[in-house]
């Protein structure tokens, strides 16, 4: 296997049709950034029209994966990849969902914007929310571009990222539980802020998910399910 | 294609492993049905020891998603399946994540039992939880039944009755932020209690993306992003 990701072939249009489909894979992932970026401005400045945006972006998404999905299982049958490029097509497949529900977390933050444009600012928790999405946003980008250089020392890095943004989550969770005691009545406007750290916290997850598929298509080795001290032996097998 | 879900073979070893694949699969989902049971009886009973069983029990289930990717990925590369058997690997291997994601929400459930088996009984919102919970293992039921049985009509039920549950589950949010105004010092149980509720809301979701991936099976037709009106459509087509 070459840096493309997948084998050269005699047949130049099996090539092309490769690299079409990684190229509307990384596509998808440069908007779904995108997304995100404008459904964090949306919040912190509590701008329901950027929210408003936001949710109608998130359509194009969901047609762009049924785009890739079609195209993977289209050249299943065709081409009937083996080895590296039958990865490469289950890999670019698993990707295209977690883009997609990463896509649908960014609509839920927009949601919530909208929520607090009506209700007014809630008293707190905004830090925690620019903090978090900072980092959810730098691990989906590397983690895209782990896949687009196919580097699983950089994929490895986002999964141990994600292991930080579950411990920052947990300590921002009890920021906001205490200022739901303290005043009761900003109490659903504090919910609005916790569904948006949730949503943070589960792009976190799918970022890592591209990170777990990345490490799959360079090893051939399914690591969803294994800590990140045996992900980080597979890696430097 | 056959009420067995994939087109006969000449070799016979070929239809055995379709067959194999189809049985883990089915067997999986009979493990998860079992532990979203259990994982509802804990949170009913306030046992944590039941919680601490259906953690335990996630694990296995996580293996057996490996295996049944592994499998896929095998038979995608020795069989070069066509058509209907190559929808059949791919909706497989897309049921068997959301089956696991379904064990995660069931040990998520879990987990909010034991904070509050320390915490003592929560103020309210036991009898939503077992409303949503008695409707959910319906669904997922069901879901799997339609996958047995190849049977796109019930399918369709399942998508329709996910549409009940989100109603049903903002409701449910009211009562749980009501009593939480009512009752500052219950908060953090009520919000164990609203985590509780928000993971069989995604139960839910993930029995209606199987219920989606059994009409893409029967029916050729991705309709992850269209809406009820178009899916009943493709249905009866």
């Amino acid at each position: 296997m070459d840096k493309s990701g997948h084998s050269q072939h005699i047949s130049q249009q099996y090539n092309e049709e490769l690299e079409d489909v990684k190229r509307s894979l990384l596509e998808m992932g440069g908007r779904v950034e995108e997304l995100l970026a404008e459904a964090l401005a949306g919040i912190r400045e509590g701008d329901s029209g950027i929210a408003e945006e936001v949710l109608k972006n998130d359509e194009p998404i969901n047609q762009m994966e049924s785009y890739i999905d079609e195209e993977c299982a289209r050249i299943l049958a065709r081409r009937q990849p083996a080895a590296s490029d039958l990865r490469l097509v289950l890999a670019i497949t698993r990707v295209s969902t977690d883009l997609e529900r990463i896509g649908d977390e960014a609509g839920k933050i927009a949601r919530q914007t909208i929520e607090l444009s009506e209700a007014g600012r809630a008293p707190g928790g905004y830090t925690e929310i620019q903090h978090m999405g900072t980092s959810v946003r730098g691990m989906l980008h590397d983690a895209l571009d782990a896949f687009a250089r196919l580097d699983e020392e950089l994929a490895l890095t986002v999964a141990r990222q994600d292991k930080q943004v579950d411990k920052y989550y947990g300590s921002a969770m009890r920021v906001v539980v205490s200022l739901m005691m303290e005043d009761p009545r900003g109490l659903s406007k504090m919910l609005n802020i916790m569904w948006a750290l949730r949503s943070l916290e589960r792009i976190g997850d799918h970022a890592r998910n591209i990170a777990e598929h990345v490490i799959y298509l360079v090893k051939g080795k399914d690591v969803r399910h294994v800590g990140l001290k045996e992900m980080a032996k597979h890696v430097k097998k």
